[in-house]
């Protein structure tokens, strides 16, 4: 099988890290794109994706699957062992709200700050400073709260490892290119952030 | 076990459609917000999200699940049976893909359209019309996409009614806040909206 990505971008991260985690990294063949020649708008690859976003997942039998979560949960369903997205109804649940919250109200907003305020795809949007600015501050507000939160909690979602550690780790290390960084005060943020860097996945 | 929503809202109605769909409407009480008066925004409520959104699944034990999605991963997986989120790995993707696709580039979008367009949250949030019109824009080509997509496949993803046609279901309904409203010339979306609503489901 294949995924195709852009090895930079934070979404594609989340899969590498994910399959790492898993012990699956050698199963798919990665094949590079670059995004700002444009090499994801083509029809060949529109056939793949009709959103024309990265990665996706190419079956030997020709299935495409992209969303980065789509493609994790298709290997968590597929080798449950050393779960990612929780075992039992509750630690699922509580995986998926978590999960949801790091997109939601801070990979999304660094995404959109990045691309609002950088001008880095304006060919193909229209960039609005003011709402990047927004999103900056929201992004901001969330690692706050993040801090705050796992001063009572080891991982994001509890006490084991998720999938919401890997979204939140791939976020902390994207924020940098709105120049929104860990502030030393937030010690509970960054002792989270060193053990979840620290893993052998994190390099993937 | 109790449902903390406004039942007006979207995200509200996902979760009310998928316990029906499952039968277990009548296992939860549902209290309901005002969420313009802030009745969502009280410290007693962040007690229970932090993020001060609903809606919120409170469990006897006093355990809170928050962000919709995550409330129904916990019904699904507590009851299986006439599964709404796929059984093998590759439902499971499919639906995640498409539950995320309506997600991501429709039910935010005009949940953003309206936000910053109408103004109804100014007094907690900044509204940047221009970026409301590019969301609505961003809405009405997902709809022509969905629209084409639908040619081709019974329901959003795939043979089976499943999660993700109530995400596009719902916001097919919300859209009319923002004046986006189905074409006549939109014809499979049209006979999969006829379906999906004419379920005893739509009326939860």
């Amino acid at each position: 099988m294949k995924i195709y990505e852009q090895k930079i971008a934070p979404n594609a991260r989340r899969v590498r890290v994910f399959l790492a985690e898993k012990g699956l990294l050698d199963q798919a063949e990665f094949v590079e794109l670059d995004l700002q020649k444009g090499e994801n708008r083509t029809a060949e690859f529109r056939g793949k994706n009709m959103l024309a976003k990265i990665p996706v997942l190419e079956l030997d039998d020709g299935t495409h699957i992209s969303e980065s979560v789509a493609i994790c949960r298709y290997f968590e369903a597929l080798h449950p062992e050393n779960p990612l997205m929780g075992s039992t109804p509750l630690e699922q649940a509580e995986i998926e709200m978590w999960q949801r919250r790091c997109e939601i109200y801070f990979m999304n907003l660094v995404g959109m700050a990045f691309q609002h305020t950088s001008g880095f795809f304006a060919d193909r949007m229209t960039p609005i400073k003011e709402w990047g600015e927004e999103c900056y501050k929201g992004a901001s507000k969330f690692m706050h709260m993040l801090d705050k939160h796992l001063a009572d909690s080891e991982y994001v979602a509890g006490d084991s490892y998720s999938i919401a550690d890997i979204t939140a780790m791939c976020t902390v290390d994207f924020s940098r290119v709105v120049q929104l960084r860990r502030g030393e005060e937030q010690v509970n943020l960054n002792r989270w952030y060193e053990a979840v860097s620290g893993r052998a996945s994190a390099k993937a």
